[in-house]
């Protein structure tokens, strides 16, 4: 059995852009990636909600998905692959508190970045999409603690891809420099061996110094220099077994999916004069925010929302949507601001692991005894994909500095555990 | 059911500390202790090396266990609490390396805290403990990366108690100042609910305002206006139910008890002139750091190692010691510095888990959703409990600073998570 100059684990968004950026600087290495799923992106990936924004308030989050949106705008225009990619921008609709919060970031993200943004007037609001601004008198809204919205900031450089699309490309590209995938090979544990073994039986001991050598899947053993784990909200469960601290815990997130079926519906969907794609933005609305992420194609939207206390950190294999999620929870809060969902019960739903990187919600990308980590996107993998695959391909080959599309160089340390250097974010969503 | 003031999770050191200083501060306030053991310290506490000493690199750790240590002096001289506490003092034995991290520290330790410590030279200590310090052509000692030892330093505040002796001080304490205490209990879960309730099912909503009001038992639910975890290595399991981080994982520690039965062994243990008590002090090998623990009043030695990688985070309800951790592992470097334990084997080991705090090893006490969390003591629980004990007291009664004994003020939120202010710690052993 020879051994790989590294192995993979996880064929996700993060993982492939990853192995693709590791094969690309190191043509001539053997790499592996590895996956218990059958095809790309059937784990978390297959879950997310592939949105993308720049509008995050820490300079790290903003470089990691600013650098990866342009690269895969370069992608479907000069590569002519088309990743489904339609900047039909995000807007945020705000409270007067939203709005307080929100305005130093965006005037130092403007300054900083020469971010481009609009702001709109709650009327203005209301008179293109239909949605209601002043929700005094209403008692369940009042219950709910629902706010009015006071104002709405759009920025234009954010929208939605698709991410199997995203996968698809990185996989291709990997395969075509030369990389391996295996398929349906489940990783149970992480191989930790002496440096220098001395063949006793029982090794590592604690006076011996030691290292991760691979992993033991449930087709065998493989070897390699370096391991690389980008396995999402498995890292953890993984990285558990041989005393390894990540900072990151799985929680679910769900996704419900309503027609654009009654004329309503379908007009605002399609609202105009936001965008060139004339559907409606990617909308955020105040606190608690509701997520409702337009899917022009299909004619239908996603309507999600993160849950913070009392959602517990939960591994599961088979994440399931609740019913009364929806019902309770998100259909309550959605119909106050946008009535024409009223009665609208999802066709569909879908849920998935978040893997939440809890000191600081940024990515992790660090090594230790030979073992590579990479993750924590905390539920933005997809629009920083590209770059924290940089990152990690740049830590892979011992550099100090990534260049992210676009040519920003990046610190390595920046995002590893001893030596980050990372403002906790404020724009979780 | 009425609703008790504080219920308190875990009757082990850190749990009855914390619930006697609650009580002490607020006499007509019903707390409850509940434990899943039959006594009080049936967990970790009883696992412990019962071991302490001020000798931290970080102000927070030194400032911990100090007030903590002059508090058990107090109780045992002044109160006439007999905690089977004996001055034995630490004494490191350092390689030319340990020596260079170490210097800085004392001299640090000495200007800040007036921390006294004695130096003793390499032969000096060969004479007293007939330890071996130059271990140069030994060919083992040089696979397994020993290194002689080049100095030792003696700190004479340092020694031994009895955990359990501890433990009954404070249940006695919190019982006579009027505390319940529930044994036999096992909390199952955390139960959330919403802060105004509006008794519909599946509370609480996501748009609701929710908190912890109590814990789910093998024995019924009981509710609290404030929930206190000091559950140790079982803090994050329940924690995770809620989805809150405290940045605490398990780790299994051992230890191993040899006879002094040898006459070589009887002399290395009842060393004379390093303390008043005449034995051995506690005593740190170079690194990997073995630790030989005098036991006088038993006649035994215990032994450990707290390993780092590969050794797993991993929550067991009975942790068992490894033979061959002892054989393969400890005994194969002490015996290299101490041949007096020369086929020596242990006639009893125990295991406990660590609660270990990853981000700086430092305890967590924090306040969230009506949930208090105490715990991550990372090994030095029982020298630290008294100071922990206090700190959790007055987070719980709303206050900025505590007192620890000796009138020491402290900020509360230097072991939250949120402002949290401390250094990492460089001693970890």
């Amino acid at each position: 059995m020879s051994e790989y100059d590294a192995v993979i684990v996880g064929a996700g968004v993060i993982g492939l852009s990853t192995a693709c950026h590791i094969k690309q600087k190191n043509p001539s290495l053997r790499v592996l990636v590895v996956d218990k799923f059958n095809a790309a992106g059937q784990g978390s990936t297959a879950k997310s909600m592939s949105a993308f924004r720049c509008l995050f308030s820490s300079r790290v989050n903003y470089l990691l998905s600013d650098s990866s949106v342009d690269f895969y705008g370069y992608v479907q225009k000069e590569l002519g692959v088309d990743l489904k990619l339609l900047m039909v921008g995000y807007l945020w609709l705000l409270s007067i508190d939203d709005y307080g919060e929100m305005t130093p970031i965006l005037r130092n993200l403007e300054a900083a970045n020469n971010l481009k943004y609009m702001e709109y007037e709650a009327d203005e609001l209301a008179s293109r999409l239909g949605v209601i601004v002043h929700l005094a008198g209403d008692e369940e809204a009042e219950l709910m603690s629902l706010k009015d919205v006071y104002k709405g900031i759009f920025i234009p450089k954010a929208g939605i891809v698709d991410a199997d699309c995203v996968v698809k490309f990185y996989e291709e590209e990997f395969l075509k420099l030369g990389g391996e995938i295996r398929y349906g090979v489940k990783v149970e544990d992480l191989i930790a061996e002496p440096c220098k073994p001395l063949g006793i039986l029982g090794e590592p001991f604690f006076w011996q110094e030691s290292r991760v050598s691979g992993v033991k899947t449930d087709c065998g053993i493989i070897k390699a220099k370096k391991t690389i784990l980008a396995a999402g909200a498995w890292i953890p469960q993984l990285l558990d077994t041989v005393g390894v601290e990540c900072f990151i815990k799985p929680k679910k997130r769900q996704v419900f999916a309503v027609e654009a079926e009654k004329p309503l519906l379908r007009r605002l969907l399609f609202t105009e004069s936001f965008n060139s794609v004339g559907c409606m933005p990617f909308t955020i609305l105040p606190k608690p925010r509701v997520l409702v992420r337009p899917f022009p194609v299909e004619e239908v939207f996603w309507l999600s929302y993160a849950d913070d206390f009392p959602r517990a950190f939960k591994l599961e294999e088979d994440p399931q949507p609740e019913k009364n999620f929806y019902q309770y929870g998100i259909y309550q809060v959605l119909v106050k601001y946008f009535p024409q969902f009223k009665d609208c019960r999802p066709y569909s739903s879908f849920a998935g692991l978040y893997e939440i990187n809890t000191m600081d919600g940024h990515p992790v990308v660090f090594e230790e005894k030979d073992l590579i980590v990479v993750g924590g996107a905390s539920g933005s993998g997809i629009m920083k994909a590209d770059a924290i695959g940089r990152i990690a391909a740049a830590l892979y080959n011992g550099e100090d500095y990534a260049f992210l599309y676009g040519d920003r160089k990046f610190r390595v340390s920046d995002l590893s555990i001893k030596g980050r250097r990372v403002e906790p974010e404020k724009l979780q969503i």
